[in-house]
């Protein structure tokens, strides 16, 4: 079976179901800290560019140390930082890969805090279904406030 | 495969996927001001109503135009809306029709402001399941403010 | 088909969706002040640790109990509570259960009132597939306010 909505060409159920999974782990992954976890969702050649202004880090190694970086600046700061995702929208393109648009919000939370909504975003992701399941190819996200 | 909780009647999995892909796409054509892509989510007699006590707004152009009268609030405020969903529950009724039970938050953001939550409510949809795919034949919603 | 992340033992799909309707239908239940629905989504030797630190509730009975004695201390405040969740993520264990990991916020909505989000938690569950579909062997919430 597949997903039809409107004019847009039908997208597979199953694959629809296993991108939110996979979503599901790549973003625990990057709320862990597990930052190789998380570039490895990537494709080899993935880019990432998670703030609009920022240089896209490119590639597996080039995602970690991007994450790395910019981790640094918050070593003193015990907050936990959760993304939260939500309608996914997906679209298959002429070239056999999948494009997706997401909300996701931000929520930080300090010891003996309560969470704080810093961010409302959207993900554009381009994806890719191989032979070894869902991986990005990349993701560009932009902020709602502007 | 189905769906099955306590007494519920069965709700093919497709289906349920099918729902939640349907919303997504709907809900990123209401935030985006896309109102006829809105509203031709709805069938051609549906019915919307966006609050508790107002009048619903009944068939595809009649949507559209209630959408359009509610933003002419907001010209002059350059607000971003997301409407966020979560624990879509589903329940198949007698008649053939779908029953889809939805918590929603609304989320504001203004130029350089941060995420605003000004309500939590209730979408209680009835969903037909015809040859063009999932169609909403009603909307309610209710507000937990009360 | 499935599901696969990374290193992780494949997921059917239809397990995941099946799981995603049955946290929905639960959580409204909760939060609906259903208790006896929401304990007999466990299974009878069923284990519930709401809080870090809490003694886990055991048996359905025993569950109810609980939401009981917990919401009495309520009684007189009007709030709406619901519970979100946010990329659940599943893996197969060895003895066939199935862990799942997920994010919550508990959002509180009182009359007049605006959205409060009260809590940033992670949801661990073990859950079985049985013949009267999923149910949950045992949940336990950490909160990351620490």
């Amino acid at each position: 079976m597949t997903t039809t909505t409107g004019g847009h060409a039908a997208v597979p159920t199953d694959l629809y179901l296993r991108v939110q999974h996979f979503y599901a782990h790549q973003m625990q992954h990057l709320d862990s800290g597990r930052f190789e976890e998380y570039a490895a969702t990537f494709t080899e050649d993935g880019e990432f560019q998670h703030s609009p202004g920022a240089r896209p880090a490119r590639t597996r190694p080039g995602i970690v140390r991007e994450l790395v970086a910019f981790h640094e600046r918050f070593e003193n700061d015990p907050v936990q930082r959760r993304h939260w995702f939500n309608h996914i929208a997906l679209e298959l393109r002429e070239d056999g890969t999948v494009s997706s648009t997401a909300y996701a919000l931000v929520v930080n939370v300090r010891p003996g805090g309560k969470p704080d909504i810093t961010r409302s975003c959207v993900v554009h992701d381009i994806l890719v279904d191989g032979p070894e399941g869902v991986r990005l190819r990349s993701r560009r996200v932009t902020h709602d406030e502007g």
